[in-house]
């Protein structure tokens, strides 16, 4: 490893604590402005605990190393650095919530999702369930501003701040429009789902937040052209495919783990490209019981078996796990062919590096 | 009517207009930005009509108004005006679709809400609710997002646009926290449900974003001080509810009107002032009936006319008369004792003689 990758290294897993300890204090020291009274107070407590639950902070970690390696001078326990990666995790707890809510999800981060947490406080009462949904739709909502306001309050020039509050915006539609492609092509039978529109989704609702966001806003803060910027954009694009093919062969291993019955992607009706690509590469009678399986929704055991048994005669996972390693390396080369300095490819491969293995066992949600 | 007013009117009425294909052009021009494939197609075309129809624009038009009351000079034709104006008039939307949702509205300015409209176009499918209510919270998001990056666009001084920002997120907190009274003490017994907690639920839910938000962001932009704003906010505040109140007795109108099963506030439980009163002043045994009724939900004619009964019985609805015109009044006085200039208090007058005039019928929403 190149000394300029193993210094960033060292001090991304330095500045990693430091992260913890500023969201912890931020939620503290903000709760005074949600001081809405008692009937607010345990939904403030709720945040504050979401936000903090250990998650890898894939985001938060992404934006300082970007800042380091094109450029960035300040230490990365600098207040305003800290903050714009706060807003990154923040905008990150906003979508979760919201997208649980939209997946009935219960569970999230080995926890109950935001929902839940409300449904379950609610206790036995009729409507526990819709009411949990709309608080946790509302308090998605406040940790979206909350998000775009901890931004908002960097000290960087004007300029630079005004371009990363504008990009952050155009990344949250872009989430949002990969978001109704997940939902609307939920609501269609697989094999007319086009292969491309999945990774279209894969692209807009979680490349762009998850990777093009942390590296583009860290090399803005850091002074990086708009041509950097560009290429950094398209760089990252491979990788974060990748990436969520990694997060269907990671979700298909815990699907066939100990609880099958348990919730998954699979189980949702979720157009995923491991599905996708099964499909393909079944003959047309198991197509048909594929997409039979399929449409029950009603997880029985006996069609969830037949969903794992042509899964696994598709030969699907191997095929996804050939094209993550061809993603991977289709990044490589283009990094090589790249304006990037020595030290900044350094830099960027230490960076996916890091995130592939903080990912390998659960994916990058 | 002081000369003052009377141009004020003139040039408001003249705003009107210009603002409507401000709006039509606005959504043209960004289509590019939206261009997400065909899958997304029609959803841009739901969110361009949806934020078209004819609302009352009561906030862009408060916005403009304060901004030549409290001594802006550039014409309300001003691009970087009409998109602040524009910018409450988007995240009115976001707020109403997010609104609909939560409460399973079916109507909204006289044509289907927004995930009906969704929900409609997907036909006979087992989960169309469901996929019509998960798109419109996504949707919400992305007008929440276009609300933010619309103000943050204005060509305005730095850091007068900064703090139009900070307030602008502030309030959709506000309006959140708000939201939440609402769905909580929707769960509650009228019984347990204080006067001040629905004061305090009006308050931030509308009179931040409705009335106080415009004003403030319009005299902020005219370069008022702190010390205006903060005096704005209150002088606003007694009007607000006033509007609030204005608002239940119009719902109770509509309800005691041809169509009673329709969808209204009585219906879906929500805890009003008009039924909070119309308790209070109840006997033992009526209060009794009144909550057995609000208690079986389901609106069986039986029920609902026991409502009606009781609250004509009670007399709340000339007691929140009353108590309306007191607050029109109190906010009168407290005008009277306030800083401003006459020709301010002149125009803040005109200000809400325009809404209270627009609202008569229909009210705020």
């Amino acid at each position: 490893m190149s000394s300029f990758a193993l210094s960033l290294r060292a001090e991304l897993q330095q500045a990693s604590p430091v992260f913890e300890s500023f969201l912890a204090r931020f939620f503290q020291e903000n709760a005074e402005r949600y001081a809405y009274g008692e009937l607010f107070e345990p939904l403030y407590l709720d945040m504050t605990e979401f936000v903090a639950r250990r998650g890898k902070r894939i985001r938060p970690m992404l934006l300082l190393g970007a800042y380091r390696v094109f450029g960035g001078e300040r230490s990365l326990e600098n207040i305003s650095l800290q903050r714009a990666a706060l807003s990154l995790e923040l905008l990150h707890a906003f979508i979760l919530v919201h997208d649980d809510v939209i997946d009935q999800s219960e569970r999230r981060r080995g926890l109950p999702t935001f929902h839940k947490l409300v449904e379950e406080r609610l206790g036995r009462m009729d409507d526990a369930a819709r009411v949990g949904a709309n608080v946790a739709v509302v308090i998605g909502d406040i940790l979206f501003a909350l998000a775009i306001d901890t931004l908002r309050s960097i000290d960087f020039d004007p300029a630079l701040r005004d371009a990363a509050l504008s990009r952050s915006l155009h990344y949250i539609t872009d989430t949002g429009a990969g978001e109704i492609y997940d939902i609307l092509l939920g609501t269609r039978d697989i094999a007319r789902v086009a292969e491309h529109d999945i990774e279209r989704m894969y692209a807009l609702k979680t490349t762009r937040y998850t990777f093009e966001a942390p590296l583009v806003l860290g090399a803005l803060l850091a002074g990086g052209s708009e041509e950097l910027l560009h290429e950094l954009a398209e760089l990252i694009e491979p990788v974060g495919l990748a990436f969520q093919i990694q997060n269907d062969i990671i979700e298909y291993q815990k699907f066939k783990g100990i609880d099958r019955l348990r919730q998954t992607d699979l189980l949702e009706g979720k157009k995923t490209l491991l599905l996708r690509i099964a499909y393909d590469r079944l003959d047309d009678l198991d197509r048909s019981f594929l997409q039979l399986c399929l449409s029950t929704r009603a997880s029985n055991d006996a069609s969830v078996s037949k969903i794992e048994q042509l899964i696994d005669k598709s030969g699907a996972v191997g095929e996804l796990t050939r094209r993550m390693e061809v993603l991977f390396q289709k990044a490589e080369t283009a990094m090589d062919h790249s304006s990037l300095t020595t030290d900044q490819r350094a830099g960027l491969r230490e960076a996916v590096a890091m995130v592939r293995q903080q990912t390998e066992q659960t994916g990058t949600q």
